[in-house]
């Protein structure tokens, strides 16, 4: 692996958009007792589910700490393949690396700074060393990106388009000594985009700092999907009618007026007594005590190949949110799976998953 | 990964020779201060030209702990991969998988049981895992064989016979429960070979029971070559010996009669007052005190694509064995590696190696 100190986009290489090809899709074992109940078992069942079935699509990587390995090993199907990696918790979407490719079918890695989301436990010293040993496994150049970002606060469409929230990127616990310009920059300089959409506030509560990924995403060029809410006495429906007046208003890097498809959000989900109690104290965590209303969005699915994995809630509104993914994406296999323990631990399945893209040489 | 609970040679799975067609080639990085002098630096520095020879004709990886990691990655040339794998010290050859492959092209991987040579630290938890950790990153599938056996123990000609010494293989120290058949039988059951020769003992001094990889190698089908003195006074004197004479009337699996080298040890080498002041004391390793002898021999080199990687001691015998290697090996680029740190922590070359085969299609 050779550490590059060029920019990706002056050698020709950009982020494809997630509903691109991949070659594999990796996680991280979820163990620590201080963000996880009940030993983190009920988190690791949870994982275990999303990993099966991503990888009835796609080769998928579950790295795992030297402690949990055996567990992890026993747990998962054979199919997954399962790699020592220590980390501080188990968000790849937000510690691994962000792959770019050219037109030749080479991948890189771009390596950001990370902060754990501005501070939200302490120490961050394995979680910052993923996406290079990511890149190293995979024999991968890795270029390092002068900025904290985490791959769960960026969307792009693959044609030169991203979408961010000004909540998250221009937060004074990530990047305060950059300008709106001086970021704009390095995103288009390290992702290969042209042109930035600012969305304001994030998901309520959304403990990131208002990732866009659990608040809008593209779903093809030119389309995107928000999630939404009817109830006006909900925090979240002045934010979702914010965000879809500057969606409604915007154009794409090539011009294009968005389609923008409305989710509807869960009912509320709350932290309850049990769920709080099986949760080891830290001084060094963030915690979410009972009667803390969860960030829940249907917007926080993984694409794999031919399929959308769907987070649910065991709610009522899950099966209007299938119907609109089955209708906004014919050609792929919506498939739900339960998970109301990756939220109590502060996200979702596109939170835990990131996806390696295939590289596809063009003519 | 697959657990398979069948049997390798049942399966049509065989161990190839070391000097049949790599992929690849695996090390570990040494890290402990009770085993490496100087907080393991020279020792770095040795196996880094080891990588560093070897990358130059085939790939490899090099399994670093997250501890050591970023050091490692920095200290490697950029062409050596570098994954975070735990252990309890850096003998890939012994804690690895034995690759077997089929006619089909397809390689798997075979888990031995370890128990550190018999003992010589404890615990060794982090190493009992490193063979199911290769096969798992590799998505090979990986049989468990029912006995304790390090890699360094054996050695095959690709052709059905496999060379050891009793002075390990029944050490009361590995299989205390097994005769001599029924660990012949599983000899022949895992790693797909019809006949075994029986050595004596292994190089004096050599704390791991006698490694036939110290004393006695495999060059190519029917060619071997031994380590050898001339010096009477000299206790490895009589051990070559014993084992030249078993060797002079040995067949192999083909029935054919062995042509034997001859390859002269280096003069003896002992630890110094200086070496031994720069190891941590531990209750729990095997010590090397000033004035230990220690088992250097040339015959503990590692065969990559092409090449024969040999381990020097700047002493005025290296020369030669270089010659007798490029004499015996007219087709193979001779390198040598100075290879003293290497020794002082209770190896060299081939025991700090493991080459993973390249699965070969046959019609």
């Amino acid at each position: 692996m050779n550490l590059l100190e060029s920019i990706p986009r002056k050698d020709g290489f950009r982020m494809p958009a997630e509903f691109e090809p991949h070659s594999k899709c990796w996680m991280i074992w979820p163990e620590r007792p201080d963000n996880w109940r009940n030993g983190a078992k009920p988190a690791q069942e949870a994982y275990s589910k999303v990993a099966e079935a991503i990888s009835q699509f796609e080769k998928v990587t579950v790295c795992v700490s030297h402690e949990q390995y055996y567990n992890a090993r026993k747990k998962l199907p054979p199919r997954v393949r399962v790699v020592e990696m220590s980390s501080n918790d188990a968000w790849m979407r937000d510690v691994g690396p962000t792959f770019v490719v050219n037109d030749e079918g080479i991948v890189r890695a771009v390596r950001w700074k990370f902060n754990a989301w501005g501070g939200l436990y302490f120490p961050w010293d394995k979680d910052e060393l993923v996406a290079l040993k990511v890149a190293d496994m995979e024999e991968m150049d890795c270029y390092q990106a002068p900025m904290v970002l985490e791959g769960g606060s960026i969307d792009v469409d693959g044609e030169g388009t991203l979408i961010t929230t000004e909540e998250c990127l221009l937060n004074s616990n990530r990047n305060p000594q950059l300008s709106k310009e001086q970021i704009e920059q390095f995103l288009k300089d390290y992702l290969g985009v042209e042109k930035i959409i600012w969305l304001k506030r994030g998901v309520y509560n959304d403990e990131t700092s208002g990732h866009v990924d659990n608040l809008c995403r593209f779903v093809r060029p030119g389309e995107a999907v928000l999630t939404w809410t009817e109830d006006r006495n909900d925090p979240q429906y002045e934010i979702s009618r914010e965000n879809y007046e500057i969606l409604s208003k915007e154009t794409d890097a090539r011009r294009r007026r968005l389609k923008i498809h409305l989710i509807h959000q869960p009912s509320p989900i709350y932290v309850t007594e049990e769920e709080d109690s099986g949760v080891d104290f830290s001084e060094r965590t963030h915690r979410r005590p009972a009667g803390y209303r969860l960030p829940a969005s249907y917007v926080n699915f993984y694409f794999a190949r031919g399929a959308l994995i769907v987070p649910v809630f065991n709610d009522p509104k899950d099966k209007e949110a299938l119907r609109k993914f089955r209708e906004i994406l014919p050609d792929r296999k919506i498939v739900p799976v339960y998970a109301r323990e990756i939220l109590l631990g502060g996200g979702a399945i596109h939170c835990i998953t990131l996806q390696q893209p295939l590289g596809v040489r063009r003519c």
